[in-house]
């Protein structure tokens, strides 16, 4: 008897866990990348500890800063290449492969039931496949790396229901904005969030990872969407190991949000994720640059998304393309998206994090405003002085085209 | 009477110019990159001058750092896109067309008989096409977007004759370290160079530029084959405006140099581009990145031949491939060529002359060693205390299977 979170946590720690209790949970799975391994593997030698809990079980990407930025990223790189060589670490993915939390998905570690924890705010991505992801800090995964094992408080949850089909132009992500809007970006602090509806139950695994995702863009320490026939499909011949569903059981919930998915693109506007405007009513805004990528939305279908408006169509401001994985990069190349992309005018980059966070491969000069398929718009994100508005891949594409923001809609 | 150079400079003068002479010629187009631009425009302003000579004349691609690799960056190339449209400059490429080189030959403006400047060493890449190519500072380059003109010091010409087929395994790149070997780094300074011989009239114009690109690293202020059917085919429907093919007529030279192409693939190691080596004598050392790019070896014709190798083979050390230009990366993805490597492992970045000047994309760490194909291995040059070998795309794509240096033709 128990939410989502309550239900896996309580296996996970072989008891039953109530929200609000702190329990000693087995993880299933770690991951820590490029920015926060080096602090993990810090925090574990002062432990002094030098054998992990389970080299096959730790996921090493390097993705923050690739290929390399400079020489203090280039030998963080190469300190990990050795740690993780020298333990033995099975799961170390190099430049190239893509961001984490798609790696994540990509290679099956994210499964229902499971717990994954990573050393990323946005590895509550992993919930779209009903796993209970969540983001701690370097000690916490020092914690992991060393035991497998880690200190939860049991979240309370806040049961969101989303029906309707999407209307034209509409995606995963501007629900995930409409949902912010809503919950505020401090709403679900330390609360689990599981997603219920038609809406959900219609949204592809590629939506469902945007909508998670953006969980922790409301203090969330999980976003869930229960797992399904989508979700077994997409880990059919990929997930790791065998794994069992865990629904809600009769759960109580500490709040409840009910949706209708009739709503406009929607667009969040410097400088809160919460800032969140239907597009008319920003339409115009001059845009220096459009990126289309992320851990949000960086996957295939994002990228179709925005060659289906920038097909036979010219960008006027520059418009960087960054797919999510190699894998997101191929089915690009084959399908045909990739092409229509550059002949667009577009950018492709490497898979990785690009400028999402500001430190590299497409930072903003002070006084420069970006159209981003990514996360956060804080002040200073994408570059001193500079403005992110977040939106779609559609709503990118179609503000691509125009170098300003544009209502995809007149364009589909 | 005269070499090439004298030739064409005494054309653009409009008076006869004999080696060691002072001119005054005719430029007829000018390029300057995100790198250089701001310095020119910077003298440009010092001397008081605000109108350009011709903005149809004067070219612009960003492709140092492409995408901004900071805030610094990011107002540099902000600054230089303001100053090119109030300049009314019409060729203005942003992030993502490719490398300024590669740009200058594909949109049609390296010509027989132009005189090309360029603000960058690797000017002399327009050689390639039979022009005069040269590469000059950031105040030359002020005076020319002023005047249109500069003093030229006419150089003595080298003539270097290559004869014979190509062996299995052997490139234009390969040709180009042969010729940096016997003439050494230095022996080329403020001197021209003319390629004959059937070697180069068998040439492919992607070879030539590679190998046109390289004279700078004898010191030669200019490279140049003499124009042909070939060049004239890619000329076709490209060229900016009519031109007439400039040939040597009754020259003298102050040195020759006869070479055979029977040769073996050729590294040059750490740390002189004239430490020139047979690939058998320098197999089996270690290297960490695989670099496949830039304005030496980022053509389609490049990416292709790496492709042969790496086709159904995985890399064992970390490969960037990052094509010279957007038309590049079209080609390569519609040919198969992108997949394959990425298949092979690879990662593919976005048009641009990425880590090989050591800015961004791909820096080396300290102690670590880079196979690759761009044009200079000097001490620091991709990182600090970090090791680079030159070779061709086919060493570099075997050195990748390998995780040590290799010889390509045990793959083909």
């Amino acid at each position: 008897m128990g939410t989502i979170s309550e239900e896996i946590l309580g296996r996970a720690a072989g008891k039953k866990a109530c929200a609000g209790e702190f329990v000693i949970a087995r993880v299933d799975y770690a991951m820590s990348h490029d920015g926060t391994s080096v602090l993990a593997v810090k925090a574990l030698k002062e432990m002094g500890v030098d054998k992990v809990w389970d080299p096959s079980r730790i996921i090493i990407p390097l993705d923050h800063l690739v290929p390399a930025n400079n020489e203090t990223t280039a030998l963080l790189h190469k300190e990990l290449r050795e740690w993780a060589f020298s333990h033995g670490i099975v799961h170390f993915y190099d430049v190239g492969e893509g961001i984490c939390h798609q790696v994540m998905a990509e290679k099956g570690f994210a499964m229902p039931g499971k717990v994954v924890v990573g050393a990323d705010s946005h590895s509550c991505t992993y919930g779209a496949f009903g796993a209970f992801g969540t983001g701690v800090g370097a000690t916490d995964m020092a914690e992991i790396y060393a035991s497998g094992k880690l200190w939860f408080r049991v979240p309370e949850t806040i049961k969101v229901t989303i029906d309707g089909g999407l209307p034209k132009g509409v995606t995963a992500k501007d629900v995930a904005l409409h949902v912010i809007k809503h919950v505020k970006a401090d709403g679900a602090a330390y609360k689990a969030l599981e997603f219920y509806g038609s809406t959900i139950s219609e949204m592809s695994m590629a939506g469902r990872m945007t909508l998670c995702n953006m969980a922790i863009e409301m203090g969330a320490k999980a976003g869930i969407v229960p797992p399904d026939a989508r979700t077994e499909a997409y880990l059919e011949g990929r997930a790791v190991e065998p794994y069992a569903p865990v629904y809600a059981n009769d759960a109580s919930y500490c709040d409840e949000y009910h949706f209708d998915s009739r709503i406009s693109p929607l667009v969040a506007c410097p400088f809160e994720v919460d800032n969140v405007h239907d597009v008319e009513e920003v339409e115009g805004r001059h845009i220096d640059q459009v990126l289309i990528g992320s851990c949000t939305n960086g996957r295939f279908e994002d990228l179709r998304e925005a060659a289906r408006i920038l097909d036979g169509r010219k960008v006027k401001c520059r418009t960087l393309v960054i797919p999510a994985s190699r894998g997101v990069m191929l089915e690009a190349i084959s399908s045909g998206v990739a092409a229509t992309l550059l002949k667009a005018g577009a950018t492709i980059c490497n898979p990785g994090c690009g400028p999402c966070l500001g430190g590299h491969m497409g930072v903003l000069a002070q006084g420069e405003a970006c159209m981003s398929t990514t996360n956060r718009n804080f002040r200073g994100r994408m570059g001193k002085g500079a403005e992110v508005y977040l939106g779609s891949p559609l709503t990118a594409a179609a503000t691509a085209i125009e170098g300003k923001i544009a209502d995809p809609r007149r364009y589909l």
